[in-house]
C-alpha cells in the first residue's frame, strides 16, 4: 500500500483515508489487489496505474463525502465508469482513490412529454436504451462501447448518429457534480434553452473527472422515427466515398449515419463477424424519416451522388436482423481489427477536421500506412469529419509501439494542419495532453486557470488533461 | 468626466486613460456626450448609464490593447454590439470605457464547402445573410433584433428557428477572446466535434462580457431548404395552441418555426402592421424540407393535431411577399405592442420551462395578468418552451414599473417552481441577477470563482450576471 513514485501524499495519510473510508463505506472501500488491478487502465495500450483504493458509492452523498476525505489528507481521486476509455483517462497514474460509478446505476426518472431523463452517473447507454422501450424514444448517442453515461459526459464521447443527432455535449441538460471539497452543485436545466449565466454544464463535459465528478446526468431524449432504412454501398475509390458523404452533408440530405470503413478494415469485418461484403472502401447508411417516401426521397439522391463518385449500387438491408447485424459488425471493427494478430494490442488515433478536408486528410494518412510495418484498418463517422486509424501492434515487436507512436502524432499534426482537432471523441486524457498547446495555443493556459480555480490541490484525476503538477 | 458614485477609479486615472486610448485609437476614442448618451443604454427600461469614454477599435489587436489600457488604470470595460440587448448588459454603471465593436465588421471567411464562416463581432445577423446570398446557405439564429454576432454570441441569444437549428450556442464552433490581462486567446476550432480540453467556446459564450471580449465568430452555417411552407392557424383556447405544439413535438413533426401568438398579440400586430388575422390565440408554423411533399406530409400530420385541440383551418402563405408580412409581423411584435400606448415603456418577460409545463404556464401567467392595470401581449418560441410577456407601462402612471416588476417576479418563480428558467434567451444583464441564485444554488459560487480566476480586478462588464463587488 505504498504510494507510487509521482504521489505526493505519505503512506500515514493514506492508510488513514482508508480507514475514513472503510468507516464511511465498508467493504465498498477495498484495497484488494485486484481491484485495484482492474481499475488501473481503461481498453488502451497506456500503461496501467493501480490506485491505491478503489470506492464504490452509492449516492452523491457518499462521493461527497469522499471528496472530503480526499482533501483531508490530498489523495487524489479518479472517476471509473465502464473503464471503456481509451486515452489513459482512469488509470490512477498518481495512485489515490478510484471512484467506480457503477453502482449509482438508478435511472431517476423519465419525461416522456419532455423527452428527457435523468440518470445517476454509473447507468450504461444500453441500460437507458432498455427503459426506454415502449416510450416512442430513446437515446441516440452512441460511442460503440456501453460505457456509462456520467463517463460519456466526462470524455464529450459521441459515435455513429453525431451526423443527426449530435454528440453527448447537445445532449446533456444539466448535471450534478461533486466539486473536489465535497460541495454538490446542479448545473443547467431542464429547460430547452437559458440564458442564465455562465454555461458549467459545459465546462464539466468533456473535463474527464479534473474538475469535478459528474454523479447524475439530465439527457436529451429523441422520439424513434417512424421509419428507418439502412444501405451499404461499396465504392471503387477511398476518395469517392469521402466525396460522396461531403457532397451529401453539403446537400442537407438527411442521414442519421454514415460510416466508412477502408477496404482492409471491410475484409477484418467479413473475417469477424461472418458477412460477405465487397472488399473495398465502404460506406454504410442510416436514414431516419417520418415515412417510407420521405426516406426514399434521400435514398434516391444520394444514390445518384454516391454514382457519380464510383459508387456501385446500395444494397438495403431490410428486415431488422441485417440491420442490427450490420451494426454490430461496425461496432465490433475494433475487435475484428484486433483479431487481425494474436495477442495484438491497438492503438487508435481519433482526428477530425472540416470536412472539405476529410477526403485528403484520409488519403494522405492511407498513403502514410506504406510506411510502417504494422497493420491498420481505418473507420470514420465521416460525416463528422472524424475517423480512427486502428493500428495493430504485434508485441512479438516491441518496436511497433514506438513507430505507432509517431505515426499518431504525424496523423495530428496533418490535422491540426488542416484545422482539424486531436480528439474528435475519445478525449485527451494523458495520452494527448502534448497535442493541447498546439491545439488551443494560449486558450491552454486560460484552461489551466480555471482548473487551478476549481481543483487548487490538482487533486481531480491529476495527470490528465490539464496538470497543475 | 467625474466618475459615477460605484466607480472605483479615480479621475485622474481616467484622464490618463483617456489619453492613452486617444494616443491609440485617435477620434476613435471619444469622451462626446452624444456618444456616451447613446452607449447609455439598450433596448430596455434599465435606467441609463453613461460610460466615461467610447471607443470604436478596428481591430483584435486594438481591443488587446484597449483592455492593456483598462488594467493599467483598473478602469471598467463595457462590450457593446448592435445595442439591442433588454436587460441593462450595456449600460455602463460602475462608468469606464464602452467598446462599441461595430467597426470590426468584416466577414473573414465563408467556407461553402464546410458550411461554416467566421465573422468579426460587429457584423450583425442580417449582413451575413446577405453574403451568404447564392451560396444555397444561410445563418438561421434569428431574434428579431439585428444584432451583431459578437453580442448574440455574448448573450446567448436565439429566436424563431431554434426549435429546429438550434441557439447560438449549438452554432457557435469557434471564438476569439479578448481576455481582461489583453491576451488574445481562440477556443473551439472548425471541426464539428472535439473532445480536446475544456469547451472554453462555450463558457464565453452567455457570459455577457464579464470574462472577456468577444472579437471574432466561428459559425455553422445550414443549407437553405429546398421547400419551405408557412401557415397560421387560429385556436379557439390558448391551452389548444400550446397542446398543440406539445404534441407535435413529441411526434418529432419537423418544425422549422413555431410561435404563439395570444389574443391581444394578434390584436395588436394587425393594427400595426396591416394584418387581418382572426383575433385568436395564434400559431405561426414554418416547415422546412427537401421537397414539398415532404413538407405536406408533416403539415398533413399537424393540422390534425390541432384539430384535436380547438384549432381551426390552416391558412396558407405560399408568396415570398406574404410569408415575409407575416414574419415580419412577428418580429415587429415588440413594436406593435409598444405602439399600444403613445410613449409607453415595455418590460418584457423572458421564462423558459420544460414543455410539458408550458401550457400550464402560460394559462397561469395570462390569469395573472387578470391582477395588473398595464395591457400586456404575451408571444412565444412555444417549440422550445419559452415565452414573453410584453407589458407596456404607461410613463403618466409611473406606479406601473413597480406593478410590473412584482408580476415579473411572479412569473419567474412560478417558472423556477416548473424546474425552468429566468431567461430563455435574454440573459442576465444587471436585471436578472437577483434570480441566478434561486435558479443555480451552489453553482452560482462556481460561476463566482471562475469570474474571479479570469477576471481578478472585476473590470469586465462589472455589475452584471456576476459581480464580484
Amino acid at each position: 500500500m505504498a504510494p507510487g513514485p509521482s504521489s505526493s501524499f505519505t503512506t500515514t495519510d493514506l492508510r488513514a483515508a482508508v480507514s475514513d473510508l472503510q468507516l464511511l463505506l465498508g467493504a465498498r472501500a477495498t484495497i484488494a489487489t485486484a481491484q485495484r488491478e482492474h481499475h488501473s487502465h481503461g481498453e488502451s495500450y497506456h500503461a496501467p496505474a493501480l490506485p491505491d483504493v478503489v470506492c464504490f458509492p452509492g449516492s452523491t452523498k457518499e462521493v461527497s463525502a469522499i471528496l472530503k476525505i480526499s482533501e483531508r489528507y490530498q489523495i487524489p481521486v479518479i472517476p471509473f465508469g465502464a473503464g471503456t476509455s481509451v486515452e489513459g483517462q482512469v488509470n490512477a497514474i498518481r495512485g489515490g482513490i478510484t471512484l467506480d460509478l457503477r453502482q449509482m446505476n438508478n435511472i431517476l426518472r423519465i419525461s416522456v412529454e419532455d423527452s428527457d431523463a435523468t440518470v445517476e452517473a454509473g447507468v450504461t447507454r444500453t441500460q437507458l436504451v432498455k427503459a426506454l422501450n415502449n416510450t416512442g424514444l430513446t437515446f441516440f448517442v452512441d460511442p460503440g462501447a456501453d460505457a456509462t453515461l456520467g463517463g460519456m459526459a466526462g470524455t464529450r464521447a459521441s459515435g455513429t448518429t453525431t451526423v443527426r443527432y449530435g454528440t453527448i455535449r447537445e445532449n446533456v441538460l444539466a448535471l450534478t457534480v461533486v466539486l473536489a471539497n465535497g460541495r454538490v452543485i446542479r448545473t443547467g436545466g431542464r429547460a430547452r434553452k437559458s440564458a442564465a449565466g455562465y454555461d458549467l454544464t459545459h465546462l464539466f463535459v468533456g473535463s474527464e473527472g479534473t474538475l469535478g465528478v459528474i454523479t447524475e446526468v439530465t439527457l436529451r431524449l429523441h422520439p424513434i422515427p417512424e421509419a428507418t432504412a439502412v444501405a451499404v454501398c461499396a465504392f471503387g475509390t477511398l476518395r469517392g466515398a469521402v466525396e460522396t458523404v461531403i457532397e451529401a452533408i453539403q446537400f442537407g440530405i438527411g442521414l442519421a449515419r454514415v460510416e466508412f470503413l477502408d477496404d482492409k478494415q471491410v475484409e477484418a469485418i467479413n473475417r469477424y463477424s461472418k458477412l460477405e461484403l465487397t472488399v473495398l472502401p465502404t460506406l454504410f447508411f442510416e436514414f431516419h424519416g417520418m415515412n417510407v417516401r420521405d426516406i426514399k426521397d434521400q435514398a434516391t439522391m444520394l444514390q445518384s451522388v454516391a454514382a457519380e463518385h464510383s459508387g456501385k449500387e446500395f444494397e438495403w438491408k431490410t428486415s431488422l436482423e441485417d440491420k442490427d447485424k450490420l451494426w454490430k459488425a461496425r461496432h465490433d471493427a475494433y475487435h475484428a481489427t484486433h483479431a487481425l494478430v494474436p495477442g495484438a494490442e491497438v492503438l487508435i488515433t481519433d482526428v477530425c477536421v472540416p470536412i472539405s478536408q476529410l477526403a485528403e486528410c484520409i488519403t494522405q494518412t492511407r498513403s502514410d500506412l506504406a510506411n510502417v510495418s504494422f497493420p491498420a484498418t481505418i473507420v470514420g463517422h465521416v460525416g463528422d469529419g472524424n475517423f480512427h486509424v486502428l493500428c495493430v501492434l504485434d508485441p512479438a515487436h516491441p518496436s511497433q509501439r514506438e513507430e505507432a507512436s509517431r505515426f499518431s502524432e504525424r496523423t495530428v499534426q496533418r490535422a491540426l494542419r488542416m484545422s482539424g482537432t486531436c480528439t474528435g471523441e475519445h478525449g485527451i486524457g494523458s495520452g494527448k495532453m502534448k497535442y493541447l498547446r498546439d491545439e488551443h495555443g494560449d486558450a491552454l493556459d486560460v484552461m489551466r486557470t480555471i482548473k487551478k480555480a476549481l481543483d487548487p490541490d490538482n487533486r481531480m484525476n491529476p495527470g490528465k488533461v490539464v496538470d497543475l503538477a
